[in-house]
């Protein structure tokens, strides 16, 4: 059992007013916390079941109070349908400089609003290595538990900045690419692209927002051969991703 | 209003064995419903709401009979957590006879358990046109309304087939190549495939059962630079299934 203060400190982390306000948030389940407990992030408090915090392979780390729970005790405070492992509370890093390296790729993406599909697209990007991820204002919180937990444990390394997206695309040097997806852009088939510069995604339902839209200097289509109207966000980044790095 | 009786036939139909003892599933949400009544699908019945039901671009297919509801009767016999257009209950379609054709690639998903990722990656069978899915008895069901559903209109266009997966793979012709994924298989940046033959994708979690790997002719690999595991099975398949259809 924890204290009334700590079960109402983890439940306002369900909250991104009171995320941003305490500089924390919550990652939860076995997958997410390994990562977690392998990473540099600083975790605050741990809440643990007595089979989880038995593991031998488990590195605590010193100085963080432990709080043994029961599972249900979790799938109360937490937002997992369930989770016999634990949670903690983590300090949200610090947000990294954001600039555009040459011959690196950034993934930026543009109102896109749910979780699982950010935490995805943030997995993606560790999987490609890019330098990072940058979110629009009106994205889904990239501490959001449920992008979190999407990440499955790359949240631990992709660093992601937050931006008004139109006007930190026009700030960009002239000689940076910015790329999109477009459903009359070039076939990606045909090219033959690097990774450096900037690659944009727009929702799934409205694409890219028109002032996104006006700072593209290439735009992109991934050819298909039936009848589907489009793809969902997550699975054309990573056609156009993997159309990036084919090359390299 | 609709009358007790159809409020339990539809709930029922949340369930496979009714699915399966009754041979309908339901379609729900404008956009699905828009797909489904510019098909050859047949619906038994329409729940839909006043506003959707005066649109004037709606086929409504004559003979069928057709219940006004408001969202909130559609919301408590559905299964979306909102859904203000309106509900259908569909005759199963029959299947079709399964085989494999020279110069067509068949899409087969060994223990995906999720709804969400077999709609995903029925959807994804639509857009490059692939002349259908198999699913493994222990996949989740083509007709959930959450696999429906996360197909985005696809269900009306792409052969499905249930199969003891193994068994089926056993019996194909020699030559048919069968490809899976496999983090040590051969990297698809150095390859030209052609669309032709079976590619299996196993569960996220698991990956492909003892089985069905043994039936596979090559192992394919999707090369990344970063730190991540993994790839979820529906972003895996849809970078195979990319390097498959770009040297056409």
């Amino acid at each position: 059992m924890v204290s009334k203060a700590v079960a109402k400190y983890v439940q306002q982390l369900h909250q991104k007013k009171y995320r941003q306000r305490l500089g924390t948030f919550l990652v939860e389940g076995a997958k997410s916390l390994r990562e977690l407990l392998s990473s540099e992030l600083q975790p605050e408090r741990l809440l643990l079941t007595a089979e989880f915090a038995a593991d031998p392979g488990l590195r605590l780390p010193p100085g963080v109070p432990v709080d043994v729970v029961s599972a249900e005790e979790l799938t109360r405070l937490g937002t997992l349908q369930t989770n016999d492992a634990g949670l903690a509370v983590v300090r949200t890093p610090a947000e990294l400089p954001l600039r555009p390296q040459p011959g690196q790729l950034l993934l930026a993406l543009d109102q896109v609003r749910d979780p699982g599909n950010v935490g995805t697209l943030i997995r993606l990007a560790d999987w490609y290595g890019l330098q990072g991820v940058v979110l629009s204002d009106t994205c889904a919180d990239a501490w959001n538990p449920k992008t979190v937990s999407a990440t499955m444990g790359s949240f631990t390394r992709v660093p992601v900045w937050q931006r008004d997206l139109p006007a930190w695309l026009q700030e960009l040097p002239q000689e940076l690419p910015v790329y999109g997806a477009d459903l009359h852009g070039d076939n990606v088939h045909r090219l033959q692209l690097r990774p450096s510069g900037v690659l944009v995604m727009g929702s799934e339902s409205h694409g890219l927002t028109p002032p996104v839209e006006a700072c593209l200097t290439q735009r992109l289509h991934i050819p298909g051969r039936g009848q589907a109207e489009s793809l969902n966000v997550a699975i054309s980044a990573a056609i156009l991703l993997d159309n990036f790095f084919r090359n390299g």
